[in-house]
């Protein structure tokens, strides 16, 4: 069955202007998104997804789009969607803007699509995989999640990738700040970036010697560098991706990763469901006015949640029901 | 009614032993945690919370023990609530270990907690705010809720604060960095740390420019220096501080943001339950066997969160019932 306002089958013979669209449904949650989604399900799970991830100024936009250029050199589709923590002054237009000028080097056939951070972020991981769901079916065979990798819901985002790159530095610090930001429990594979900038081989040491420390029974991420910006190690790193694709899918770990994403995406779409049939008008108010009494100290927020879950609406004859 | 295992009058008269017991319970989940929350919360409302977020190197930590000695010598009661992003190859140790060494300069009777965001940030921000909760029924009057600055479930926790203070430091791009990660939002109040660093003055005047282009109906939020190490500036940003707290109270916004908290928390406590009810043994097999479905193509997300959804235990006679 074709959704109302996007055609599935321009959208699978990969026409820009469908899967624009059909991701601007998904991001503003507009009500035919969820039938499109499910029509378009069957025919995904061909395309390669790449996380790239790592701390502002690292150079993840420049590593993006020359990946993409050396994917397209090899007659590949490729899909980005660059995750950018929105100012509030801007609307994210600043981060946007400096996207936007390196583009211009991409061909046309590229698609590329900024979803802004701001506001749920929970809701932003969903989107992100249901953004990368349209590319899929619209025949893109590497799709790039592009993330600031500074917190924990952002790393969630390229953690949903096949393969997630850490996009480092060489100044120093950095790796030790990575460790602590979570940015190792992801990475699949290190890129050290700037690697003509002072430094670089030291810190390459210094991120082996702590990922070496991670102790047994993990197979350590491998380290290597790039200077995106003058396309050099752009090769090696598409090699060293292809190498973690090859190993994962050898090792069954790739079905896995997706069984994982698979049970992440219906528990969400569960509790969405769970949650916007919970709050009812009549449950709204009740909130409301619980919220009075606990700031008044007439109540507290757990008795408050207690008379909410025990206020059955089905045991009220004819109020309204659940789904 | 006492609780088990926390005396609440041992508690309320400050015990470190029993806040430290009360929030390891919190922090643990145990069963008991919400009966004693329940018990302490008529006993919440009257410390002031205070954010002190910003990006890593920054010296938050410095600043806040520095502004709890301030306090101390003001005859105030304090405690520090530390979220450390929580390493997975120390196990938080390593930023702990650091917090710790500066901890000594305070005296015994700020009680000062780590809490490491590894694992459901959601969770974190919930506990974050009931460990505040167990500080404030514990008779503290000044609580530091201590963040880095670097993802949103991050500002979170330093957003439920009543006042919220960003540390930056001169850096030159550190402003446009804030703004990017959201930390503008969230700032009622700008320190700009270590200003004996080369380009304070510059830095300062790049964040009020920014401040003031934010247009108007917003009051900007002021911005001054400090050399935490060294203690300058200290006194200065608790006035601040301080004149935040005031012009909060005068203008009803306390009550307002105190009310918006209430209303977050016993959302997630019917969200927490919710769910908890809903993921059944049966329910969790029936997920099992989709995921595999979806996996082999045979359905999809949407296919299978629906029959969840619609598969009603009360429906079938004699299974098991909802809440």
């Amino acid at each position: 069955m074709a959704s109302k306002r996007v055609d599935l089958d321009l959208l699978r013979s990969g026409s820009s202007l469908a899967i624009a669209r059909a991701i601007s449904l998904v991001e503003n949650d507009d009500p035919v998104a969820q039938s499109l989604l499910a029509d378009l399900f069957p025919h995904t799970g061909r395309a390669y997804r790449v996380g790239i991830t790592g701390p502002p100024g690292a150079g993840k936009s420049t590593l993006t789009n020359r990946l993409a250029q050396h994917y397209r050199t090899l007659g590949l589709e490729v899909g980005i969607i660059a995750v950018d923590p929105t100012s509030p002054f801007t609307g994210g237009a600043l981060l946007g803007d400096r996207v936007r000028m390196t583009d211009v080097e991409l061909d046309h056939r590229v698609f590329i699509r900024s979803m802004a951070s701001r506001g749920s972020l929970g809701g932003l991981s969903r989107k992100t995989a249901e953004a990368a769901d349209v590319l899929d079916a619209a025949g893109k065979d590497v799709i790039f999640l592009e993330t600031v990798g500074v917190g924990q819901s952002e790393l969630d985002i390229a953690g949903t990738a096949d393969t997630t790159v850490v996009v480092l530095v060489p100044e120093s610090g950095d790796s030790i700040q990575a460790m602590k930001a979570g940015l190792m429990e992801i990475a699949d594979l290190f890129v050290l970036n700037k690697a003509d900038r002072a430094g670089a081989d030291q810190a390459v040491m210094a991120l082996e010697m702590i990922l070496h420390f991670r102790g047994e029974g993990h197979r350590a991420p491998e380290v290597l560098k790039t200077i995106a910006s003058e396309g050099v190690g752009i090769s090696d790193a598409a090699a060293k991706i292809r190498e973690h694709q090859t190993n994962l899918e050898s090792t069954g770990a790739l079905v896995e990763r997706r069984r994982k994403r698979l049970d992440d995406r219906i528990r969400d779409l569960v509790a969405d469901h769970l949650l916007h049939e919970f709050w009812s008008t009549s449950r709204l108010a009740i909130l409301r006015e619980g919220v009075e009494d606990a700031l008044n100290g007439r109540s507290t927020p757990y008795a408050i949640a207690s008379r909410l879950l025990n206020d059955h609406p089905e045991k009220q004859a004819g109020t309204q029901e659940l789904p």
